[in-house]
């Protein structure tokens, strides 16, 4: 098992032991500040999907105890010497990434999460030699926002926006960015909503954002396409049309109807039959990283001009134009706030393709009410 | 079988009587025109794969006799009464679409080869009461190229711009607009070429016309990506770097080099292995139609924010817009001229995957030195 330097143990941090995934509270150490440094305590941090793939083991990660978390919103308790964006007590946020090479076309062109050495906010190993930001885990991998602080370069951090409620804010910076980037791609920088019609598959934490994005971008309809007809009434309320994508026919009803297809969903189905939905020239924008190969027929591509395209959260720019845009279109996830006890269950259920809520935001206060253990303790989680 | 209507057969054609696709020489019957129709006598016809396709039974046609050709040059020969684009000794071209809808969106657009009713220059059937264009072959199909006359609806002939030669212009309007159309989208409509890097997979006629239409566009390096290293001369004599795909340490080097790649290939191939020559935010544009669907990782498209795409000819717009960019930069294909009696030879080398030439342009003059058959002939095809 790897171990965290002997510095200081100076936060609490919810994570797991092994492959179990079972979350448990223990100690870590977060660095001081290194010059170009911020030090934020964490006031909430949301639960994304992705934080079970790293605890459970499908990312290959084994690296123990791991805490995940990397929509993170907290306030500045420390700056170093060279920081020049932030100020002790602004409320800023932290996503999916706290470091990069700085130094490749990628960076350079504000893509820093194509950057092939692009650190995790959890899971990621610190090159030797690199990582002044984080140098006390030097060696070690990186840990999450399940924890009550974390240093992080400023160019990884961002400014909250005014008015903006920390409880949702860290969502924006995985759930909000990783669908805003395709539709400021495939819509505001091409002319705006108007006249557009954008369809979403899956109705989860990342739908919920696409419906809310695509609206405030002007679009002239929005489409639902989920499994069954078991969302249907939910789509209706939020003003979306809605297809249930297990019925042939409203599929084939549907033919040449989008501009852009979202696609969130991230276990294996059927993209090929979805696809012809989309409008000669359209884009099919896969979000759900979905591990098993999937078929797709060239003649389709080819006889529609279809584009089958990835897309990965968003830069640092693009994160913070995000954050203003939600700001000023008030945008607002769907949301619920969980005390640190209730975060195993979630995870659970997460792990199942459940969820207690859309989205579920750790109270992080409320990790100090948690027992706190050296290393894996026979009698469970913490609750 | 289907036969043409009793009208006056007053034009010679080179088709296949049935799957085998061997070219005998026959009599068809070209209508007279309508208001907007012009009469061409076709002087040159290039050979396209697609051809061999049509008569072989491979796209399901069981219309015989078929002359297929879609890359066709020839004179004005007569024009309708409400013709207003062309006179008649002007030279046109023709090339895989003779009618579309010209309400729907696709039509409006420019996009005809995506109306759900474009006719194909051969092998479409023409829809009950449409088509006053080809208003002798009412309900049969259409015939191509390989022919002596062809009446088309003017929105589908082409002006051969000044000091093109008759000879490869027809190519440009397949192998041209093919190539021309994604390289339009990713090139010249976004800044131009200069700082681009192009791929092109194939090194046939498609591949070429690619090679000459990105360097026209400026780009600063075209790379030809080809399965072995026997081509390697032959792109350094065009002045392009080149890549032996079977070799995989080869492939793994140029990792994220390229902003467009363009898959001229039509045979099954890994397309997974060569995404990665792709820059992050890369269009890999599909032009071959592959048969067989082909495996993709979701993975390698979103944490690469790659795009698979398929590009089918062009529009009209589009179309004449390349046959004028090409005389501009005096782009000529490669090609060779043949005598309508090797006609058969180039159809059997290209269904082996192999040519006489990188195009072969059929003289169409030629044709009447063959023997006219009535039916299939027991003692062989034309030659």
């Amino acid at each position: 098992m790897a171990t965290l330097s002997n510095a200081t143990k100076n936060a609490l941090a919810l994570g797991s032991f092994d492959t179990k995934a079972e979350l448990y509270c223990f100690e870590i150490a977060r660095p001081e500040v290194g010059p170009n440094d911020v030090s934020i305590h964490i006031q909430y941090c949301g639960m994304c999907h992705s934080d079970c793939h790293a605890c459970n083991g499908d990312w290959g990660l084994d690296s123990w105890p791991i805490a995940p978390g990397h929509e993170i919103a907290g306030v500045v308790t420390a700056i170093g010497s060279s920081v020049s964006k932030f100020k002790v007590g602004e409320k800023v946020g932290v996503g999916c990434m706290v470091e990069s090479c700085r130094n490749c076309d990628m960076c350079q062109d504000g893509l820093e999460q194509h950057c092939p050495n692009m650190i995790q906010t959890y899971g990621s190993i610190f090159p030797k030699g690199k990582g002044d930001n984080m140098k006390d885990a030097e060696g070690n991998h990186t840990n999450g926002g399940y924890s009550t602080a974390i240093t992080v370069n400023e160019h990884f951090v961002f400014h909250i926006p005014e008015g903006m409620d920390m409880k949702y804010a860290g969502i924006l910076l995985c759930a909000g960015i990783t669908t805003y980037s395709p539709l400021n791609r495939h819509i505001l920088q091409k002319g705006g909503g108007k006249g557009k019609k954008v369809a979403i598959v899956g109705f989860g934490g990342l739908g919920q954002m696409a419906i809310k994005l695509a609206k405030a971008m002007g679009v002239d309809t929005v489409t639902i396409l989920s499994r069954s007809d078991k969302k249907k009434e939910q789509a209706s309320k939020l003003g979306c049309e809605y297809i249930a994508y297990s019925n042939e026919d409203s599929v084939k009803e549907a033919t040449r109807s989008f501009d852009v297809v979202l696609d969130t969903v991230s276990a294996p189905h059927d993209i090929a039959s979805l696809l012809p939905v989309l409008k000669v020239g359209g884009a099919y924008v896969l979000l759900g990283a979905v591990g098993k190969p999937f078929e797709i027929s060239a003649m389709s591509l080819i006889f529609n001009r279809y584009a089958i395209e990835g897309s990965l959260i968003g830069g640092v720019p693009e994160t913070q134009e995000m954050l203003d845009f939600c700001a000023k279109h008030q945008i607002v996830p769907e949301y619920r706030v969980i005390d640190a006890k209730e975060a195993n269950q979630q995870f659970k259920a997460m792990m199942n393709g459940e969820s207690l809520a859309d989205r579920c935001v750790i109270d992080i206060s409320t990790l100090k009410n948690l027992e706190v253990v050296d290393s894996k303790l026979e009698n469970g989680p913490a609750q």
